[in-house]
């Protein structure tokens, strides 16, 4: 059983690539279960139907009317609510004993991955020989010039701190927005930093070089890399890469996936 | 002229130290001039009456009804709609024309600091002799422990690569909640990496000590420091801390507040 966290920033792809791997595990062996679980109270529309959600228990336009919040108050409030449903879900993940496990977050990267709920929930839904794996999204719309690629570096190792039992996988989200030569000059990015320090300026070229060596030893010593993976639900082999990657997570024992 | 941006994650205290600030600088001298700022289209209830308020341009319930989108979607693109009253904004401070100007940012930081909008607000505002400044919040919360004390440095971090231009100083807020032999600690780990180690487990001794090394020497090079600065607005002198470091940044030859 493997249970995967996609964790990005607000409009990095979370959802869409939930639903969009579901289809893709399903149209790929018709024997292995996958289910999608919705984390967001705040979704209102969703690109998949989930198999479990969270607006069964919590729904934040409710917080926002029962507690006469406004949408940040409640969007917190909700967040943090959410641990009290921690044994419904884990019922219900029970009674589905799905092969795949794909969890949708909040679209606010921070209510799940810098409050107490989220590392919470990875705790106490990991636990009964689930493996558990973070897909951490890079927004393609950010990470075209090295400063927002290394500020995003920063956050994704700031969230692989925060889940630091979980392997994380880096993934470069919505490549189709981008050219093949901006999708390697990125992926090179993530693995060579004289390529990184190539589009730097004079002024930064020291420190980004330095803060991108020490940034892969982060993820390699956390257990993950940060190499990035691309893709994309709108190319073809664009979920292959993710899937691949998410397997080697899995025991290799049991991958009667491959 | 000062224009500092408060930015933290969600519940770090940043209106109530916009308000708070105000106040004690007005006290401080009262013939020194200081407005308030709110960049949140979501505020609900602020703890003061911006001077200046994005509400007035846009508001989150009306891009909710008007675009028919749920809280997170209309979060976006209110956010992302500032840029068109940029201008408004600015012809407002231009009527201020105050010594002093403390911008509180978005509830999610993630929506003023990891989309185009915060760092466009951010370059096309500091113009015309505005001496700039954020000021980052570390939620006591949060920095307790050493594994959140790195996120969140982390995420300090990722802040200060998104605003290079912009000196940025780190503060721990909310003192209030922790008692003097806490403060003392973690104000010690942004400084003494050596006591950061002492606080963290075998495995991570190696990883912490790198990483906070390296991470003084990125703020050190972008024109900050790593270094903690305590307030609160319980506190008697809890605010004396903050105004003093952001004098430093002002210009020295202008500093007729001390």
């Amino acid at each position: 059983m493997l249970l995967n966290y996609f964790i990005g920033t607000a409009g990095s792809g979370k959802s869409t690539l939930t639903g969009a791997l579901k289809d893709y595990l399903m149209n790929r062996d018709p024997e292995i279960s996958a289910i999608t679980v919705n984390l967001d109270p705040g979704a209102e529309v969703l690109p998949y139907v989930p198999d479990i959600d969270i607006r069964e228990y919590i729904l934040l336009r409710e917080v926002m009317e029962t507690y006469g919040l406004g949408p940040n108050g409640a969007m917190i409030l909700a967040s943090d609510l959410m641990v009290n449903y921690l044994d419904d879900l884990k019922d219900e993940l029970d009674e589905f004993n799905a092969d795949w496990i794909l969890v949708d977050t909040a679209g606010q990267l921070e209510l799940f991955a810098f409050r107490d709920t989220g590392p919470l929930i990875a705790s106490s839904l990991g636990i009964n020989g689930i493996q558990r794996s973070i897909t951490f999204l890079f927004d393609s719309n950010l990470v075209l010039r090295p400063n927002g690629f290394i500020s995003t570096l920063l956050l994704a190792a700031s969230v692989q701190f925060r889940f630091q039992k979980i392997p994380q996988i880096n993934a470069l989200s919505k490549m189709d927005l981008l050219d093949e030569d901006q999708i390697d000059m990125i992926v090179n990015w993530s693995t060579d930093f004289k390529a990184l320090e190539e589009h730097t300026s004079e002024r930064e070229k020291g420190l980004i070089r330095e803060l991108s060596m020490l940034l892969s030893e982060v993820f390699i010593q956390l257990g993950s890399t940060a190499e990035l993976t691309p893709c994309s639900i709108k190319e073809e082999h664009g979920l292959d890469l993710i899937f691949g990657y998410l397997q080697r997570v899995f025991d290799s024992d049991k991958s009667r996936f491959y």
